[in-house]
């Protein structure tokens, strides 16, 4: 059965700006590795509503899963419910449950759940709401779009409630080998063992470090049998395991 | 005369997977902006030669300049080249000046300018090198489509030769507020001031420190004055300039 498959949308001008560095799209694809749902693409894009809702429908009728951040805060820039409810035709409002939710935390801390605070209970008809146990505000899961905050604690907090309750398929297993000589000079092997072994993907990623080049090399299959077959190899012909 | 635009594609299976965090997208973005080009969208896509070339097209379609980082290495799954060449219709093979380059480099090092290290010189017809300061293979300008190394230093080096030969438009400018208050308790006052002044552009992220919700509020316009007047208005709202 393949895997089912994933994209990302960073949804945020501070990181088009490059004001902030985005964090959560190595976290979650780390994650969805992991969890055997490989991500396909990933894409950022600006607090821009037709934008939001043309890329939404596009990735998400591709994909199995579209995992959105950033846009679901209080504030006047933030527009990524409305878009997500529009872009799959679902009405969206102010629903009980999420506001049960930020009731009792700002009750809790003496805080007024005042009009811009509610706006984080506009949540889309049909949505299943994803728990933030850093500041209650939800995400939430309107058909296979999963709708979570920006800020990475927050983000990753989300997540990891979220992912269990989706269906991995085999997990993509990987192992690496460090080889101290340049790409260059290991290219012409390494492409033939690629060609005779098309069951595992070989990728090999240059890197300079105290002026010296080096190469690692990652052999990446679901099958992990096959994956120690041919590290076997690789370190036959390369002989620097690691 | 508005701002030229530009789009960023970070090409490998690696970010893809979690396996290595991209640096040079936030780089890039910070670069363009101040150079005034601002960056409207960023994709990761994974190493396959027809992603690459639909993607290619796409963007450099819609956008005046495409940045792309990855894939020009001398390895087997660097591909990036030839799917460019591809998308812009142009010819592709090993070409004088840039094997003039390589072979200097490797001589001057006692090193073999061997087949892999060749398939660095393939170069599209009609491109400009773009030079590689760290480790000789240059990357190229094709159209409005500017290759280059993913390896962050390689990647720096090679944008820093070539923005300056790119007109910029007025640099995107901006200050920024640092608020001890959450975003829930400085919406509504926020929401009106944007609505008033929408000559500039107002973001607000919230950030989680020592357990404090805080906001950074931005203001952005390509016109200075502008921001100072906001911000004097801003400062009076919230009162905390930084």
């Amino acid at each position: 059965m393949p895997s089912p498959t994933a994209a990302m949308l960073v949804i945020g001008d501070e990181i088009l700006s490059g004001r902030t560095r985005d964090a959560n799209m190595y976290h979650l694809a780390r994650a969805l590795t992991d969890h055997g749902i490989p991500m396909c693409e990933a894409r950022v894009i600006p607090d821009d509503h037709a934008t939001i809702v043309a890329t939404v429908r596009d990735l998400a009728a591709r994909h199995d899963h579209l995992f959105t951040s950033g846009g679901i805060g209080p504030t006047h820039d933030d527009i990524t419910a409305e878009a997500v409810a529009e872009a799959l035709g679902a009405a969206i409002g102010i629903r009980d449950d999420a506001r049960a939710i930020l009731q009792a935390h700002y009750d809790a801390r003496g805080q007024e759940l005042n009009e811009a605070r509610l706006r984080m209970a506009r949540i889309p008809d049909g949505a299943t709401l994803i728990d933030n146990p850093i500041s209650a505000a939800p995400g939430f899961t309107l058909g296979n779009v999963h709708v979570m905050a920006g800020v990475p604690s927050i983000f990753e907090a989300m997540l990891a409630g979220l992912l269990p309750t989706l269906t991995g398929g085999a997990p993509m297993l990987s192992q690496s080998l460090m080889v101290r000589q340049g790409e260059g000079d290991i290219a012409a092997k390494l492409g033939k063992l690629a060609k005779d072994h098309p069951e595992v993907s070989i990728g090999s990623y240059p890197f300079i470090r105290d002026g010296v080049h080096g190469s690692n090399i990652v052999v990446r299959s679901q099958d992990g049998q096959a994956v120690d077959a041919v590290m076997q190899e690789l370190s036959a012909l390369f002989g620097e395991a690691r």
